[in-house]
C-alpha cells in the first residue's frame, strides 16, 4: 500500500500535529475582542451584546450552553467585556476565561444588558422574538436609558479571517481526518461486502480515537450508484466489487472542523470511472491554483468548473466549489458561481468540485486549505491519485 | 457474569424490540396534527406557522434542516396543512411525507406565511428577531390581511404526552442502551487501567453497532473521585481497583432519546460505597413507585429525596429527580423540589437520584420510563444491582 498522505505528516498524535504556521502574531479570544471593540466602535453603538454561542466560543474559548458576552466599542470609558454564565459552569468559566470580569446568572443576556449604556447592539440573528421582548422589558426600567440596536454579522465578518491558533486547530483537525482515512485504508476497511454504514462508523471511531471530538459532520460514504448523490448517507447496502466509493468526511478538534472526500475504486476501475476521476482532480487543482488574495469566488469557482465543462459534464457538477471553514463546517467565505467573496490571507475555505452522472456513479475531491499571500496552502494531505481497492 | 437485564430483552437487534405496548390507538403525525388544529382554534388564531424543527419531526416526520409548517385551526374553510422546504430535501420530503401539501422554496416561513389569512401564531422563541421582521415584510405586501401573533409552547405542551409510536422508539432507544451496556460489561469493557475516554468510546460504538443513530447526549464515564461530579466529561484518566465507575448514557432511536446511568465498581466495595449504592436504589424505588397520574413533580422528588435525607445524605443529592424524554433529551415535564407538573398517561420521565461525596466519589442511578395509569413503566431493563467488575 502506498503511503496515502503527500507530506511526511504522520505522527503519533495527529490532533497535536501543527502543519501551519500562517496566520498573524497576535491570536486567541483577547486579540479577537480588541478587534470586536474596533467594529462596534465602527458601527455607531456603545457596546453589543453577543449571545451566539459560537460566537462566544470565537470571542472567549468557553464551551458551555448557555453563556451571553458584553463587548464595548473600542474607546469607551470603560472597555472591559462582561461575560455571563449559570451556576452549572461557574468552575469551567473560571478556567476557560480567567482574564473576564464574570457573572453567574441563569438569565445571561438580561443580567449584562443592565450593565451596558446608551445604544447597545444585539445579535438579531441569535436572539428570538420572545428573547428581545424579555431584553425590552429588562431595559424600560429606570434608571437605565438603553437603546437596543438590531445588528447582523458583526462578529461573523471577522471570523472569517482565521488567526494562527485558528489555522494550527485546523491543520490537526485536517490531520485527524488524513491519519484516519490512512488507517481506514491501511486495514482493509473499504471493501466489498461492507456496508456504507459499517465503513462510515469505522471511519468515525478512527476519528475519534486519534482525538477528534466528534466528526465535523455526518459522514458521508455512498458506494456504487449512490456515489452520484452529492450528500448521500451511510445506508446499509453494501459496497461491491467495481464500485466508486465516496467519502466525505472530516474531524472536529479544538471546535475547529476540517472537511474532505476521496473517492476510491473496489478493483481495476472502468474507463469511465478513470475519466471522471481525472477530470474532476485537474478540476480541483485547477480550483486551488486560482486561490489568492483579491480573487473572488465566482472566479475561483469558474477556474475549477471550466474545466469540467470542457470535459463535457458541466450538467453533472451540481453544486458550488466550496465554502469556509473554521468554527463551523459551513462559513463564509462561499466559493460558487454567484459568489461576491473576495479571498483575503488566512480565509480557511475547501475546494470540492464533483461529476455526479444519475444512476451510475460520482467523483468527488476535496481538500480543506488556507489563503495565503502567494496561493492555497492545503490541510489535508491525503493523496488525490485514484485508490485501486 | 449474571445477566444484567432484568427482563428477557435480549434480541439480536434491540433498536427493533418492542417493550412497551402503551399509548393510545392513533398515534403519529397526522394525529399529532389534528390535537394541534384544535388548540390552536383555542388560542384564538386561525393559523400557526411552526418552524421549531423538532416541532417540524414531531408534526411531520421530516428530518432536513430546513423547513416550515402550516397548520389551521380546527374548523376552518380549509383544514389542510402545508409544508415547505428547500430544493435539496425535495426527494426526500416527498419520502417522508407523501400525504402533505408542499412547496420547495428556500426561505421556507415566508413562503408560507403569504398563504396563510387571518391571525397568524409564530413560535415566538423559535423565529429570530430577525426572521420575525422579514415576515412582517412578507405579510405587509396588499392584497394579504394578516396578523403575526406570538405563541408559546403550543406543539411542545402536546409533545408531553407520548403516542405510541413514540413510545415504542423509546421502548427501543432503552433497549439498545441496554444492550450496549451489557456487552461492554461482558466484554471486560470497564476495567482498571482503561480511561474514561476510552470507555466511553467503547459504549458508544456499541449503541452505533446496535442501531443508535448516536449517543442520545456526551455519555458521561466518571472513575473515581470524579464520580462525585454530577456531569463530568470523560478525560484521559484512568479507572483504578477500588473506583466507583458512573455511566450516564442513552441512545437516539428514529429521533427518540434513552437516558440511564448505572454505577459499578472495581473490586470488592468499601463500605461506604455500599452504603450510598444501597441508599440510591432505595431512593429510585421511591421515586418510581410515586410517580402516578395526578402526582406532582414535586412529590416524586419528595418521596425519593426524604430517602436520601432520612439517610443522612440530603446536601449530597444536588440536582433535580428527573425529567421528560423524547424528541429532545431534555423536555416537558420536570421532577424537583419546585416542579409543578402534574404526571399524566404516557408522559415520559427519568428518575435519577444521585449522592455525591466530594473528592470522594458519588453514585447516580437513573432509569427511563413511561406514566402508566397504573403506575411508572420502566424502559431502561438493566438491573440496579451493585455490579462487582
Amino acid at each position: 500500500m502506498a503511503d496515502l498522505l503527500t507530506s511526511d505528516l504522520r505522527t503519533t498524535d495527529p490532533a497535536a500535529a501543527s502543519p501551519a504556521t500562517a496566520g498573524p502574531a497576535t491570536a486567541g479570544p483577547a486579540a479577537r475582542r480588541a478587534v470586536l471593540a474596533e467594529r462596534i466602535a465602527e458601527a455607531g453603538i456603545d457596546a453589543l451584546l453577543v449571545t451566539d454561542l459560537t460566537n462566544i466560543r470565537y470571542l472567549t474559548g468557553f464551551t458551555g450552553s448557555n453563556a451571553a458576552l458584553l463587548i464595548r466599542a473600542a474607546g469607551a470609558v470603560d472597555e472591559s467585556a462582561i461575560f455571563a454564565t449559570d451556576g452549572r459552569y461557574e468552575t469551567q468559566s473560571a478556567e476557560q476565561l480567567p482574564e473576564l470580569r464574570r457573572i453567574i446568572d441563569r438569565t445571561c443576556d438580561r443580567a449584562l444588558i443592565t450593565l451596558a449604556g446608551g445604544r447597545v447592539g444585539f445579535e438579531s440573528n441569535a436572539v428570538s422574538y420572545a428573547g428581545h421582548r424579555a431584553l425590552g422589558d429588562a431595559v424600560a426600567a429606570p434608571p437605565e436609558k438603553i437603546q437596543l440596536v438590531p445588528t447582523v454579522d458583526l462578529v461573523e465578518s471577522g471570523r472569517a479571517i482565521k488567526d494562527s491558533a485558528e489555522i494550527d486547530a485546523l491543520g490537526r483537525a485536517g490531520a485527524v481526518a488524513d491519519q484516519a482515512f490512512a488507517d481506514l485504508i491501511a486495514a482493509g476497511g473499504v471493501r466489498s461486502g461492507r456496508t456504507e454504514r459499517e465503513i462510515g462508523l469505522d471511519l468515525d471511531q478512527r476519528m475519534r480515537l486519534l482525538g477528534a471530538v466528534d466528526p465535523a459532520f455526518p459522514t458521508i460514504v455512498a458506494a456504487g450508484r449512490n456515489s452520484a448523490v452529492p450528500h448521500h448517507q451511510p445506508t446499509d447496502i453494501a459496497a461491491q466489487p467495481g464500485d466508486l466509493v465516496k467519502l466525505d468526511f472530516g474531524a472536529e478538534v479544538a471546535g475547529y472542523h476540517s472537511d474532505m472526500t476521496r473517492t476510491v475504486v473496489l478493483g481495476p476501475p472502468a474507463g469511465w470511472q478513470q475519466e471522471i476521476h481525472q477530470l474532476v482532480a485537474a478540476a480541483q487543482q485547477a480550483g486551488r491554483d486560482a486561490i489568492r488574495p483579491g480573487a473572488s469566488g465566482h472566479q475561483v469557482d469558474s477556474a475549477a468548473r471550466s474545466v469540467i465543462e470542457a470535459g463535457g459534464h458541466g450538467e453533472h457538477f451540481i453544486h458550488g466549489l466550496g465554502h469556509g471553514i473554521g468554527l463551523q463546517i459551513h462559513e463564509a467565505p462561499a466559493l460558487g458561481p454567484d459568489s461576491t467573496a473576495i479571498m483575503a490571507a488566512d480565509m480557511c475555505v475547501t475546494v470540492e468540485p464533483g461529476i455526479y452522472l444519475p444512476d451510475l456513479g460520482g467523483v468527488r475531491i476535496e481538500d480543506s486549505g488556507v489563503v495565503r499571500p502567494d496561493g492555497y496552502r492545503v490541510l489535508t494531505m491525503t493523496t488525490k491519485e485514484l485508490l485501486v481497492l
